[in-house]
């Protein structure tokens, strides 16, 4: 791993006490500091996908603090591990939301540090899609020295193992995107365990772990008499 | 298959006039007429599971049609074969709704007797669910001529062929229901097409037919190396 220059950055969130945003350049690195630098190249090009990858690594998904439900309202991930009576002086109640809905939003909580990993492992594969755009030697050397090397077009759905294209990144169907974070063990959130996969791989696989579900499915297969 | 007796009932739907309301008692039976005679016991003993049957039988999933967006409403399967003009007399807009909510919607369209049918189906099946009560004689016999011989605790789920219990239909986890009707072709609503799963397996099944659900997963477990 590398080593992050870690200046605290200016932070107006109302959580901004939680955790403080820090700047992940290298150590020592020269002009401006910043918390997302291996998306440098991407948000300007890309933006959505770029956003996406900030978007997935650091918010929860959906859960409408005022209606009480299920919702499309997105929280930081780093802001769920606080226990409910921290939560309750952020004005968030979570004794009001349904006991599935409450489940939902601890099991994504994360550190913040983790949620930037996975966001610098999220960019790396993102890189290594097909038809993915070429990082500059800068992104590219960053993203090596903290993850591994990289190829071009090595990156597979981490579910089905077919290759997912970079292409897929502005398809949807049913006003759905094709291409979603996924998590090898869904419990756990750094970038050790977060990967891509397709949407409806995603959901298959659900909330058990990839080895959970390769059981599962092969079970499957035997009763039905297919293996 | 079984003659039904076929009388008109009386129907106070506003979609009265696009499918009437049958008896679907045997032909030259005595006493009242009845639409759903199979489910007579189960309404008695069990009307969560009798109303479910009926339900998730006649009506498509849910699309709420006043807030032009995906929701909890359900409408008659049978209404949903209307073209856009037709559903239009009844108040209802299918341009306003997303195209992912009118294909979803379409695609569950079936008519009236494929919908009593897969009653008849579901009932059949739920009856041969271990823990399921016992038929009294006269709807087994019905149930029988209906579709085939019937023996206890032979239902299983139709996507991983594990048992399914009658108590499950009593059992939720996240708020959602443990069994859920499914199809063998997620397009065809009719009793030879219509079964019983665990809610994950449907899930996981998605828009694939069954043979697409096997031979995908076989796939996956092929690229995943784990055959």
């Amino acid at each position: 791993m590398i080593e992050f220059c870690g200046k605290p950055l200016p932070n107006r969130s109302k959580y901004a006490d939680i955790a403080q945003k820090k700047c992940h350049r290298l150590q020592g690195h020269r002009g401006k500091c910043s918390e997302f630098p291996f998306l440098k190249d991407l948000s300007k090009t890309h933006k959505r996908v770029a956003d996406k990858i900030r978007r997935d690594a650091t918010m929860t998904t959906g859960a409408a603090w005022k209606s009480h439900d299920a919702g499309p309202n997105r929280i930081l991930r780093w802001v769920m591990l606080l226990s409910d009576e921290e939560l309750a002086r952020y004005d968030l109640f979570i004794s009001e939301l349904r006991p599935d809905v409450v489940a939902k939003l601890r099991e994504k909580a994360a550190p913040y540090e983790d949620c930037i990993d996975a966001a610098i492992k999220l960019t790396w594969l993102v890189y290594q899609m097909p038809d993915a755009p070429i990082p500059t030697n800068e992104v590219r050397e960053y993203l090596e020295a903290a993850i591994g090397p990289m190829y071009m077009a090595t990156t597979t759905c981490e579910v089905c193992r077919l290759p997912i294209s970079f292409d897929m990144f502005e398809e949807a169907k049913r006003g759905k995107a094709l291409i979603e974070t996924c998590h090898k063990n869904p419990r756990i959130h750094n970038a050790d365990n977060v990967s891509l996969a397709h949407r409806e791989c995603n959901i298959a696989q659900g909330s058990k772990t990839l080895d959970e579900f390769y059981a599962w499915i092969e079970g499957i297969l035997e009763r039905a008499g297919k293996l």
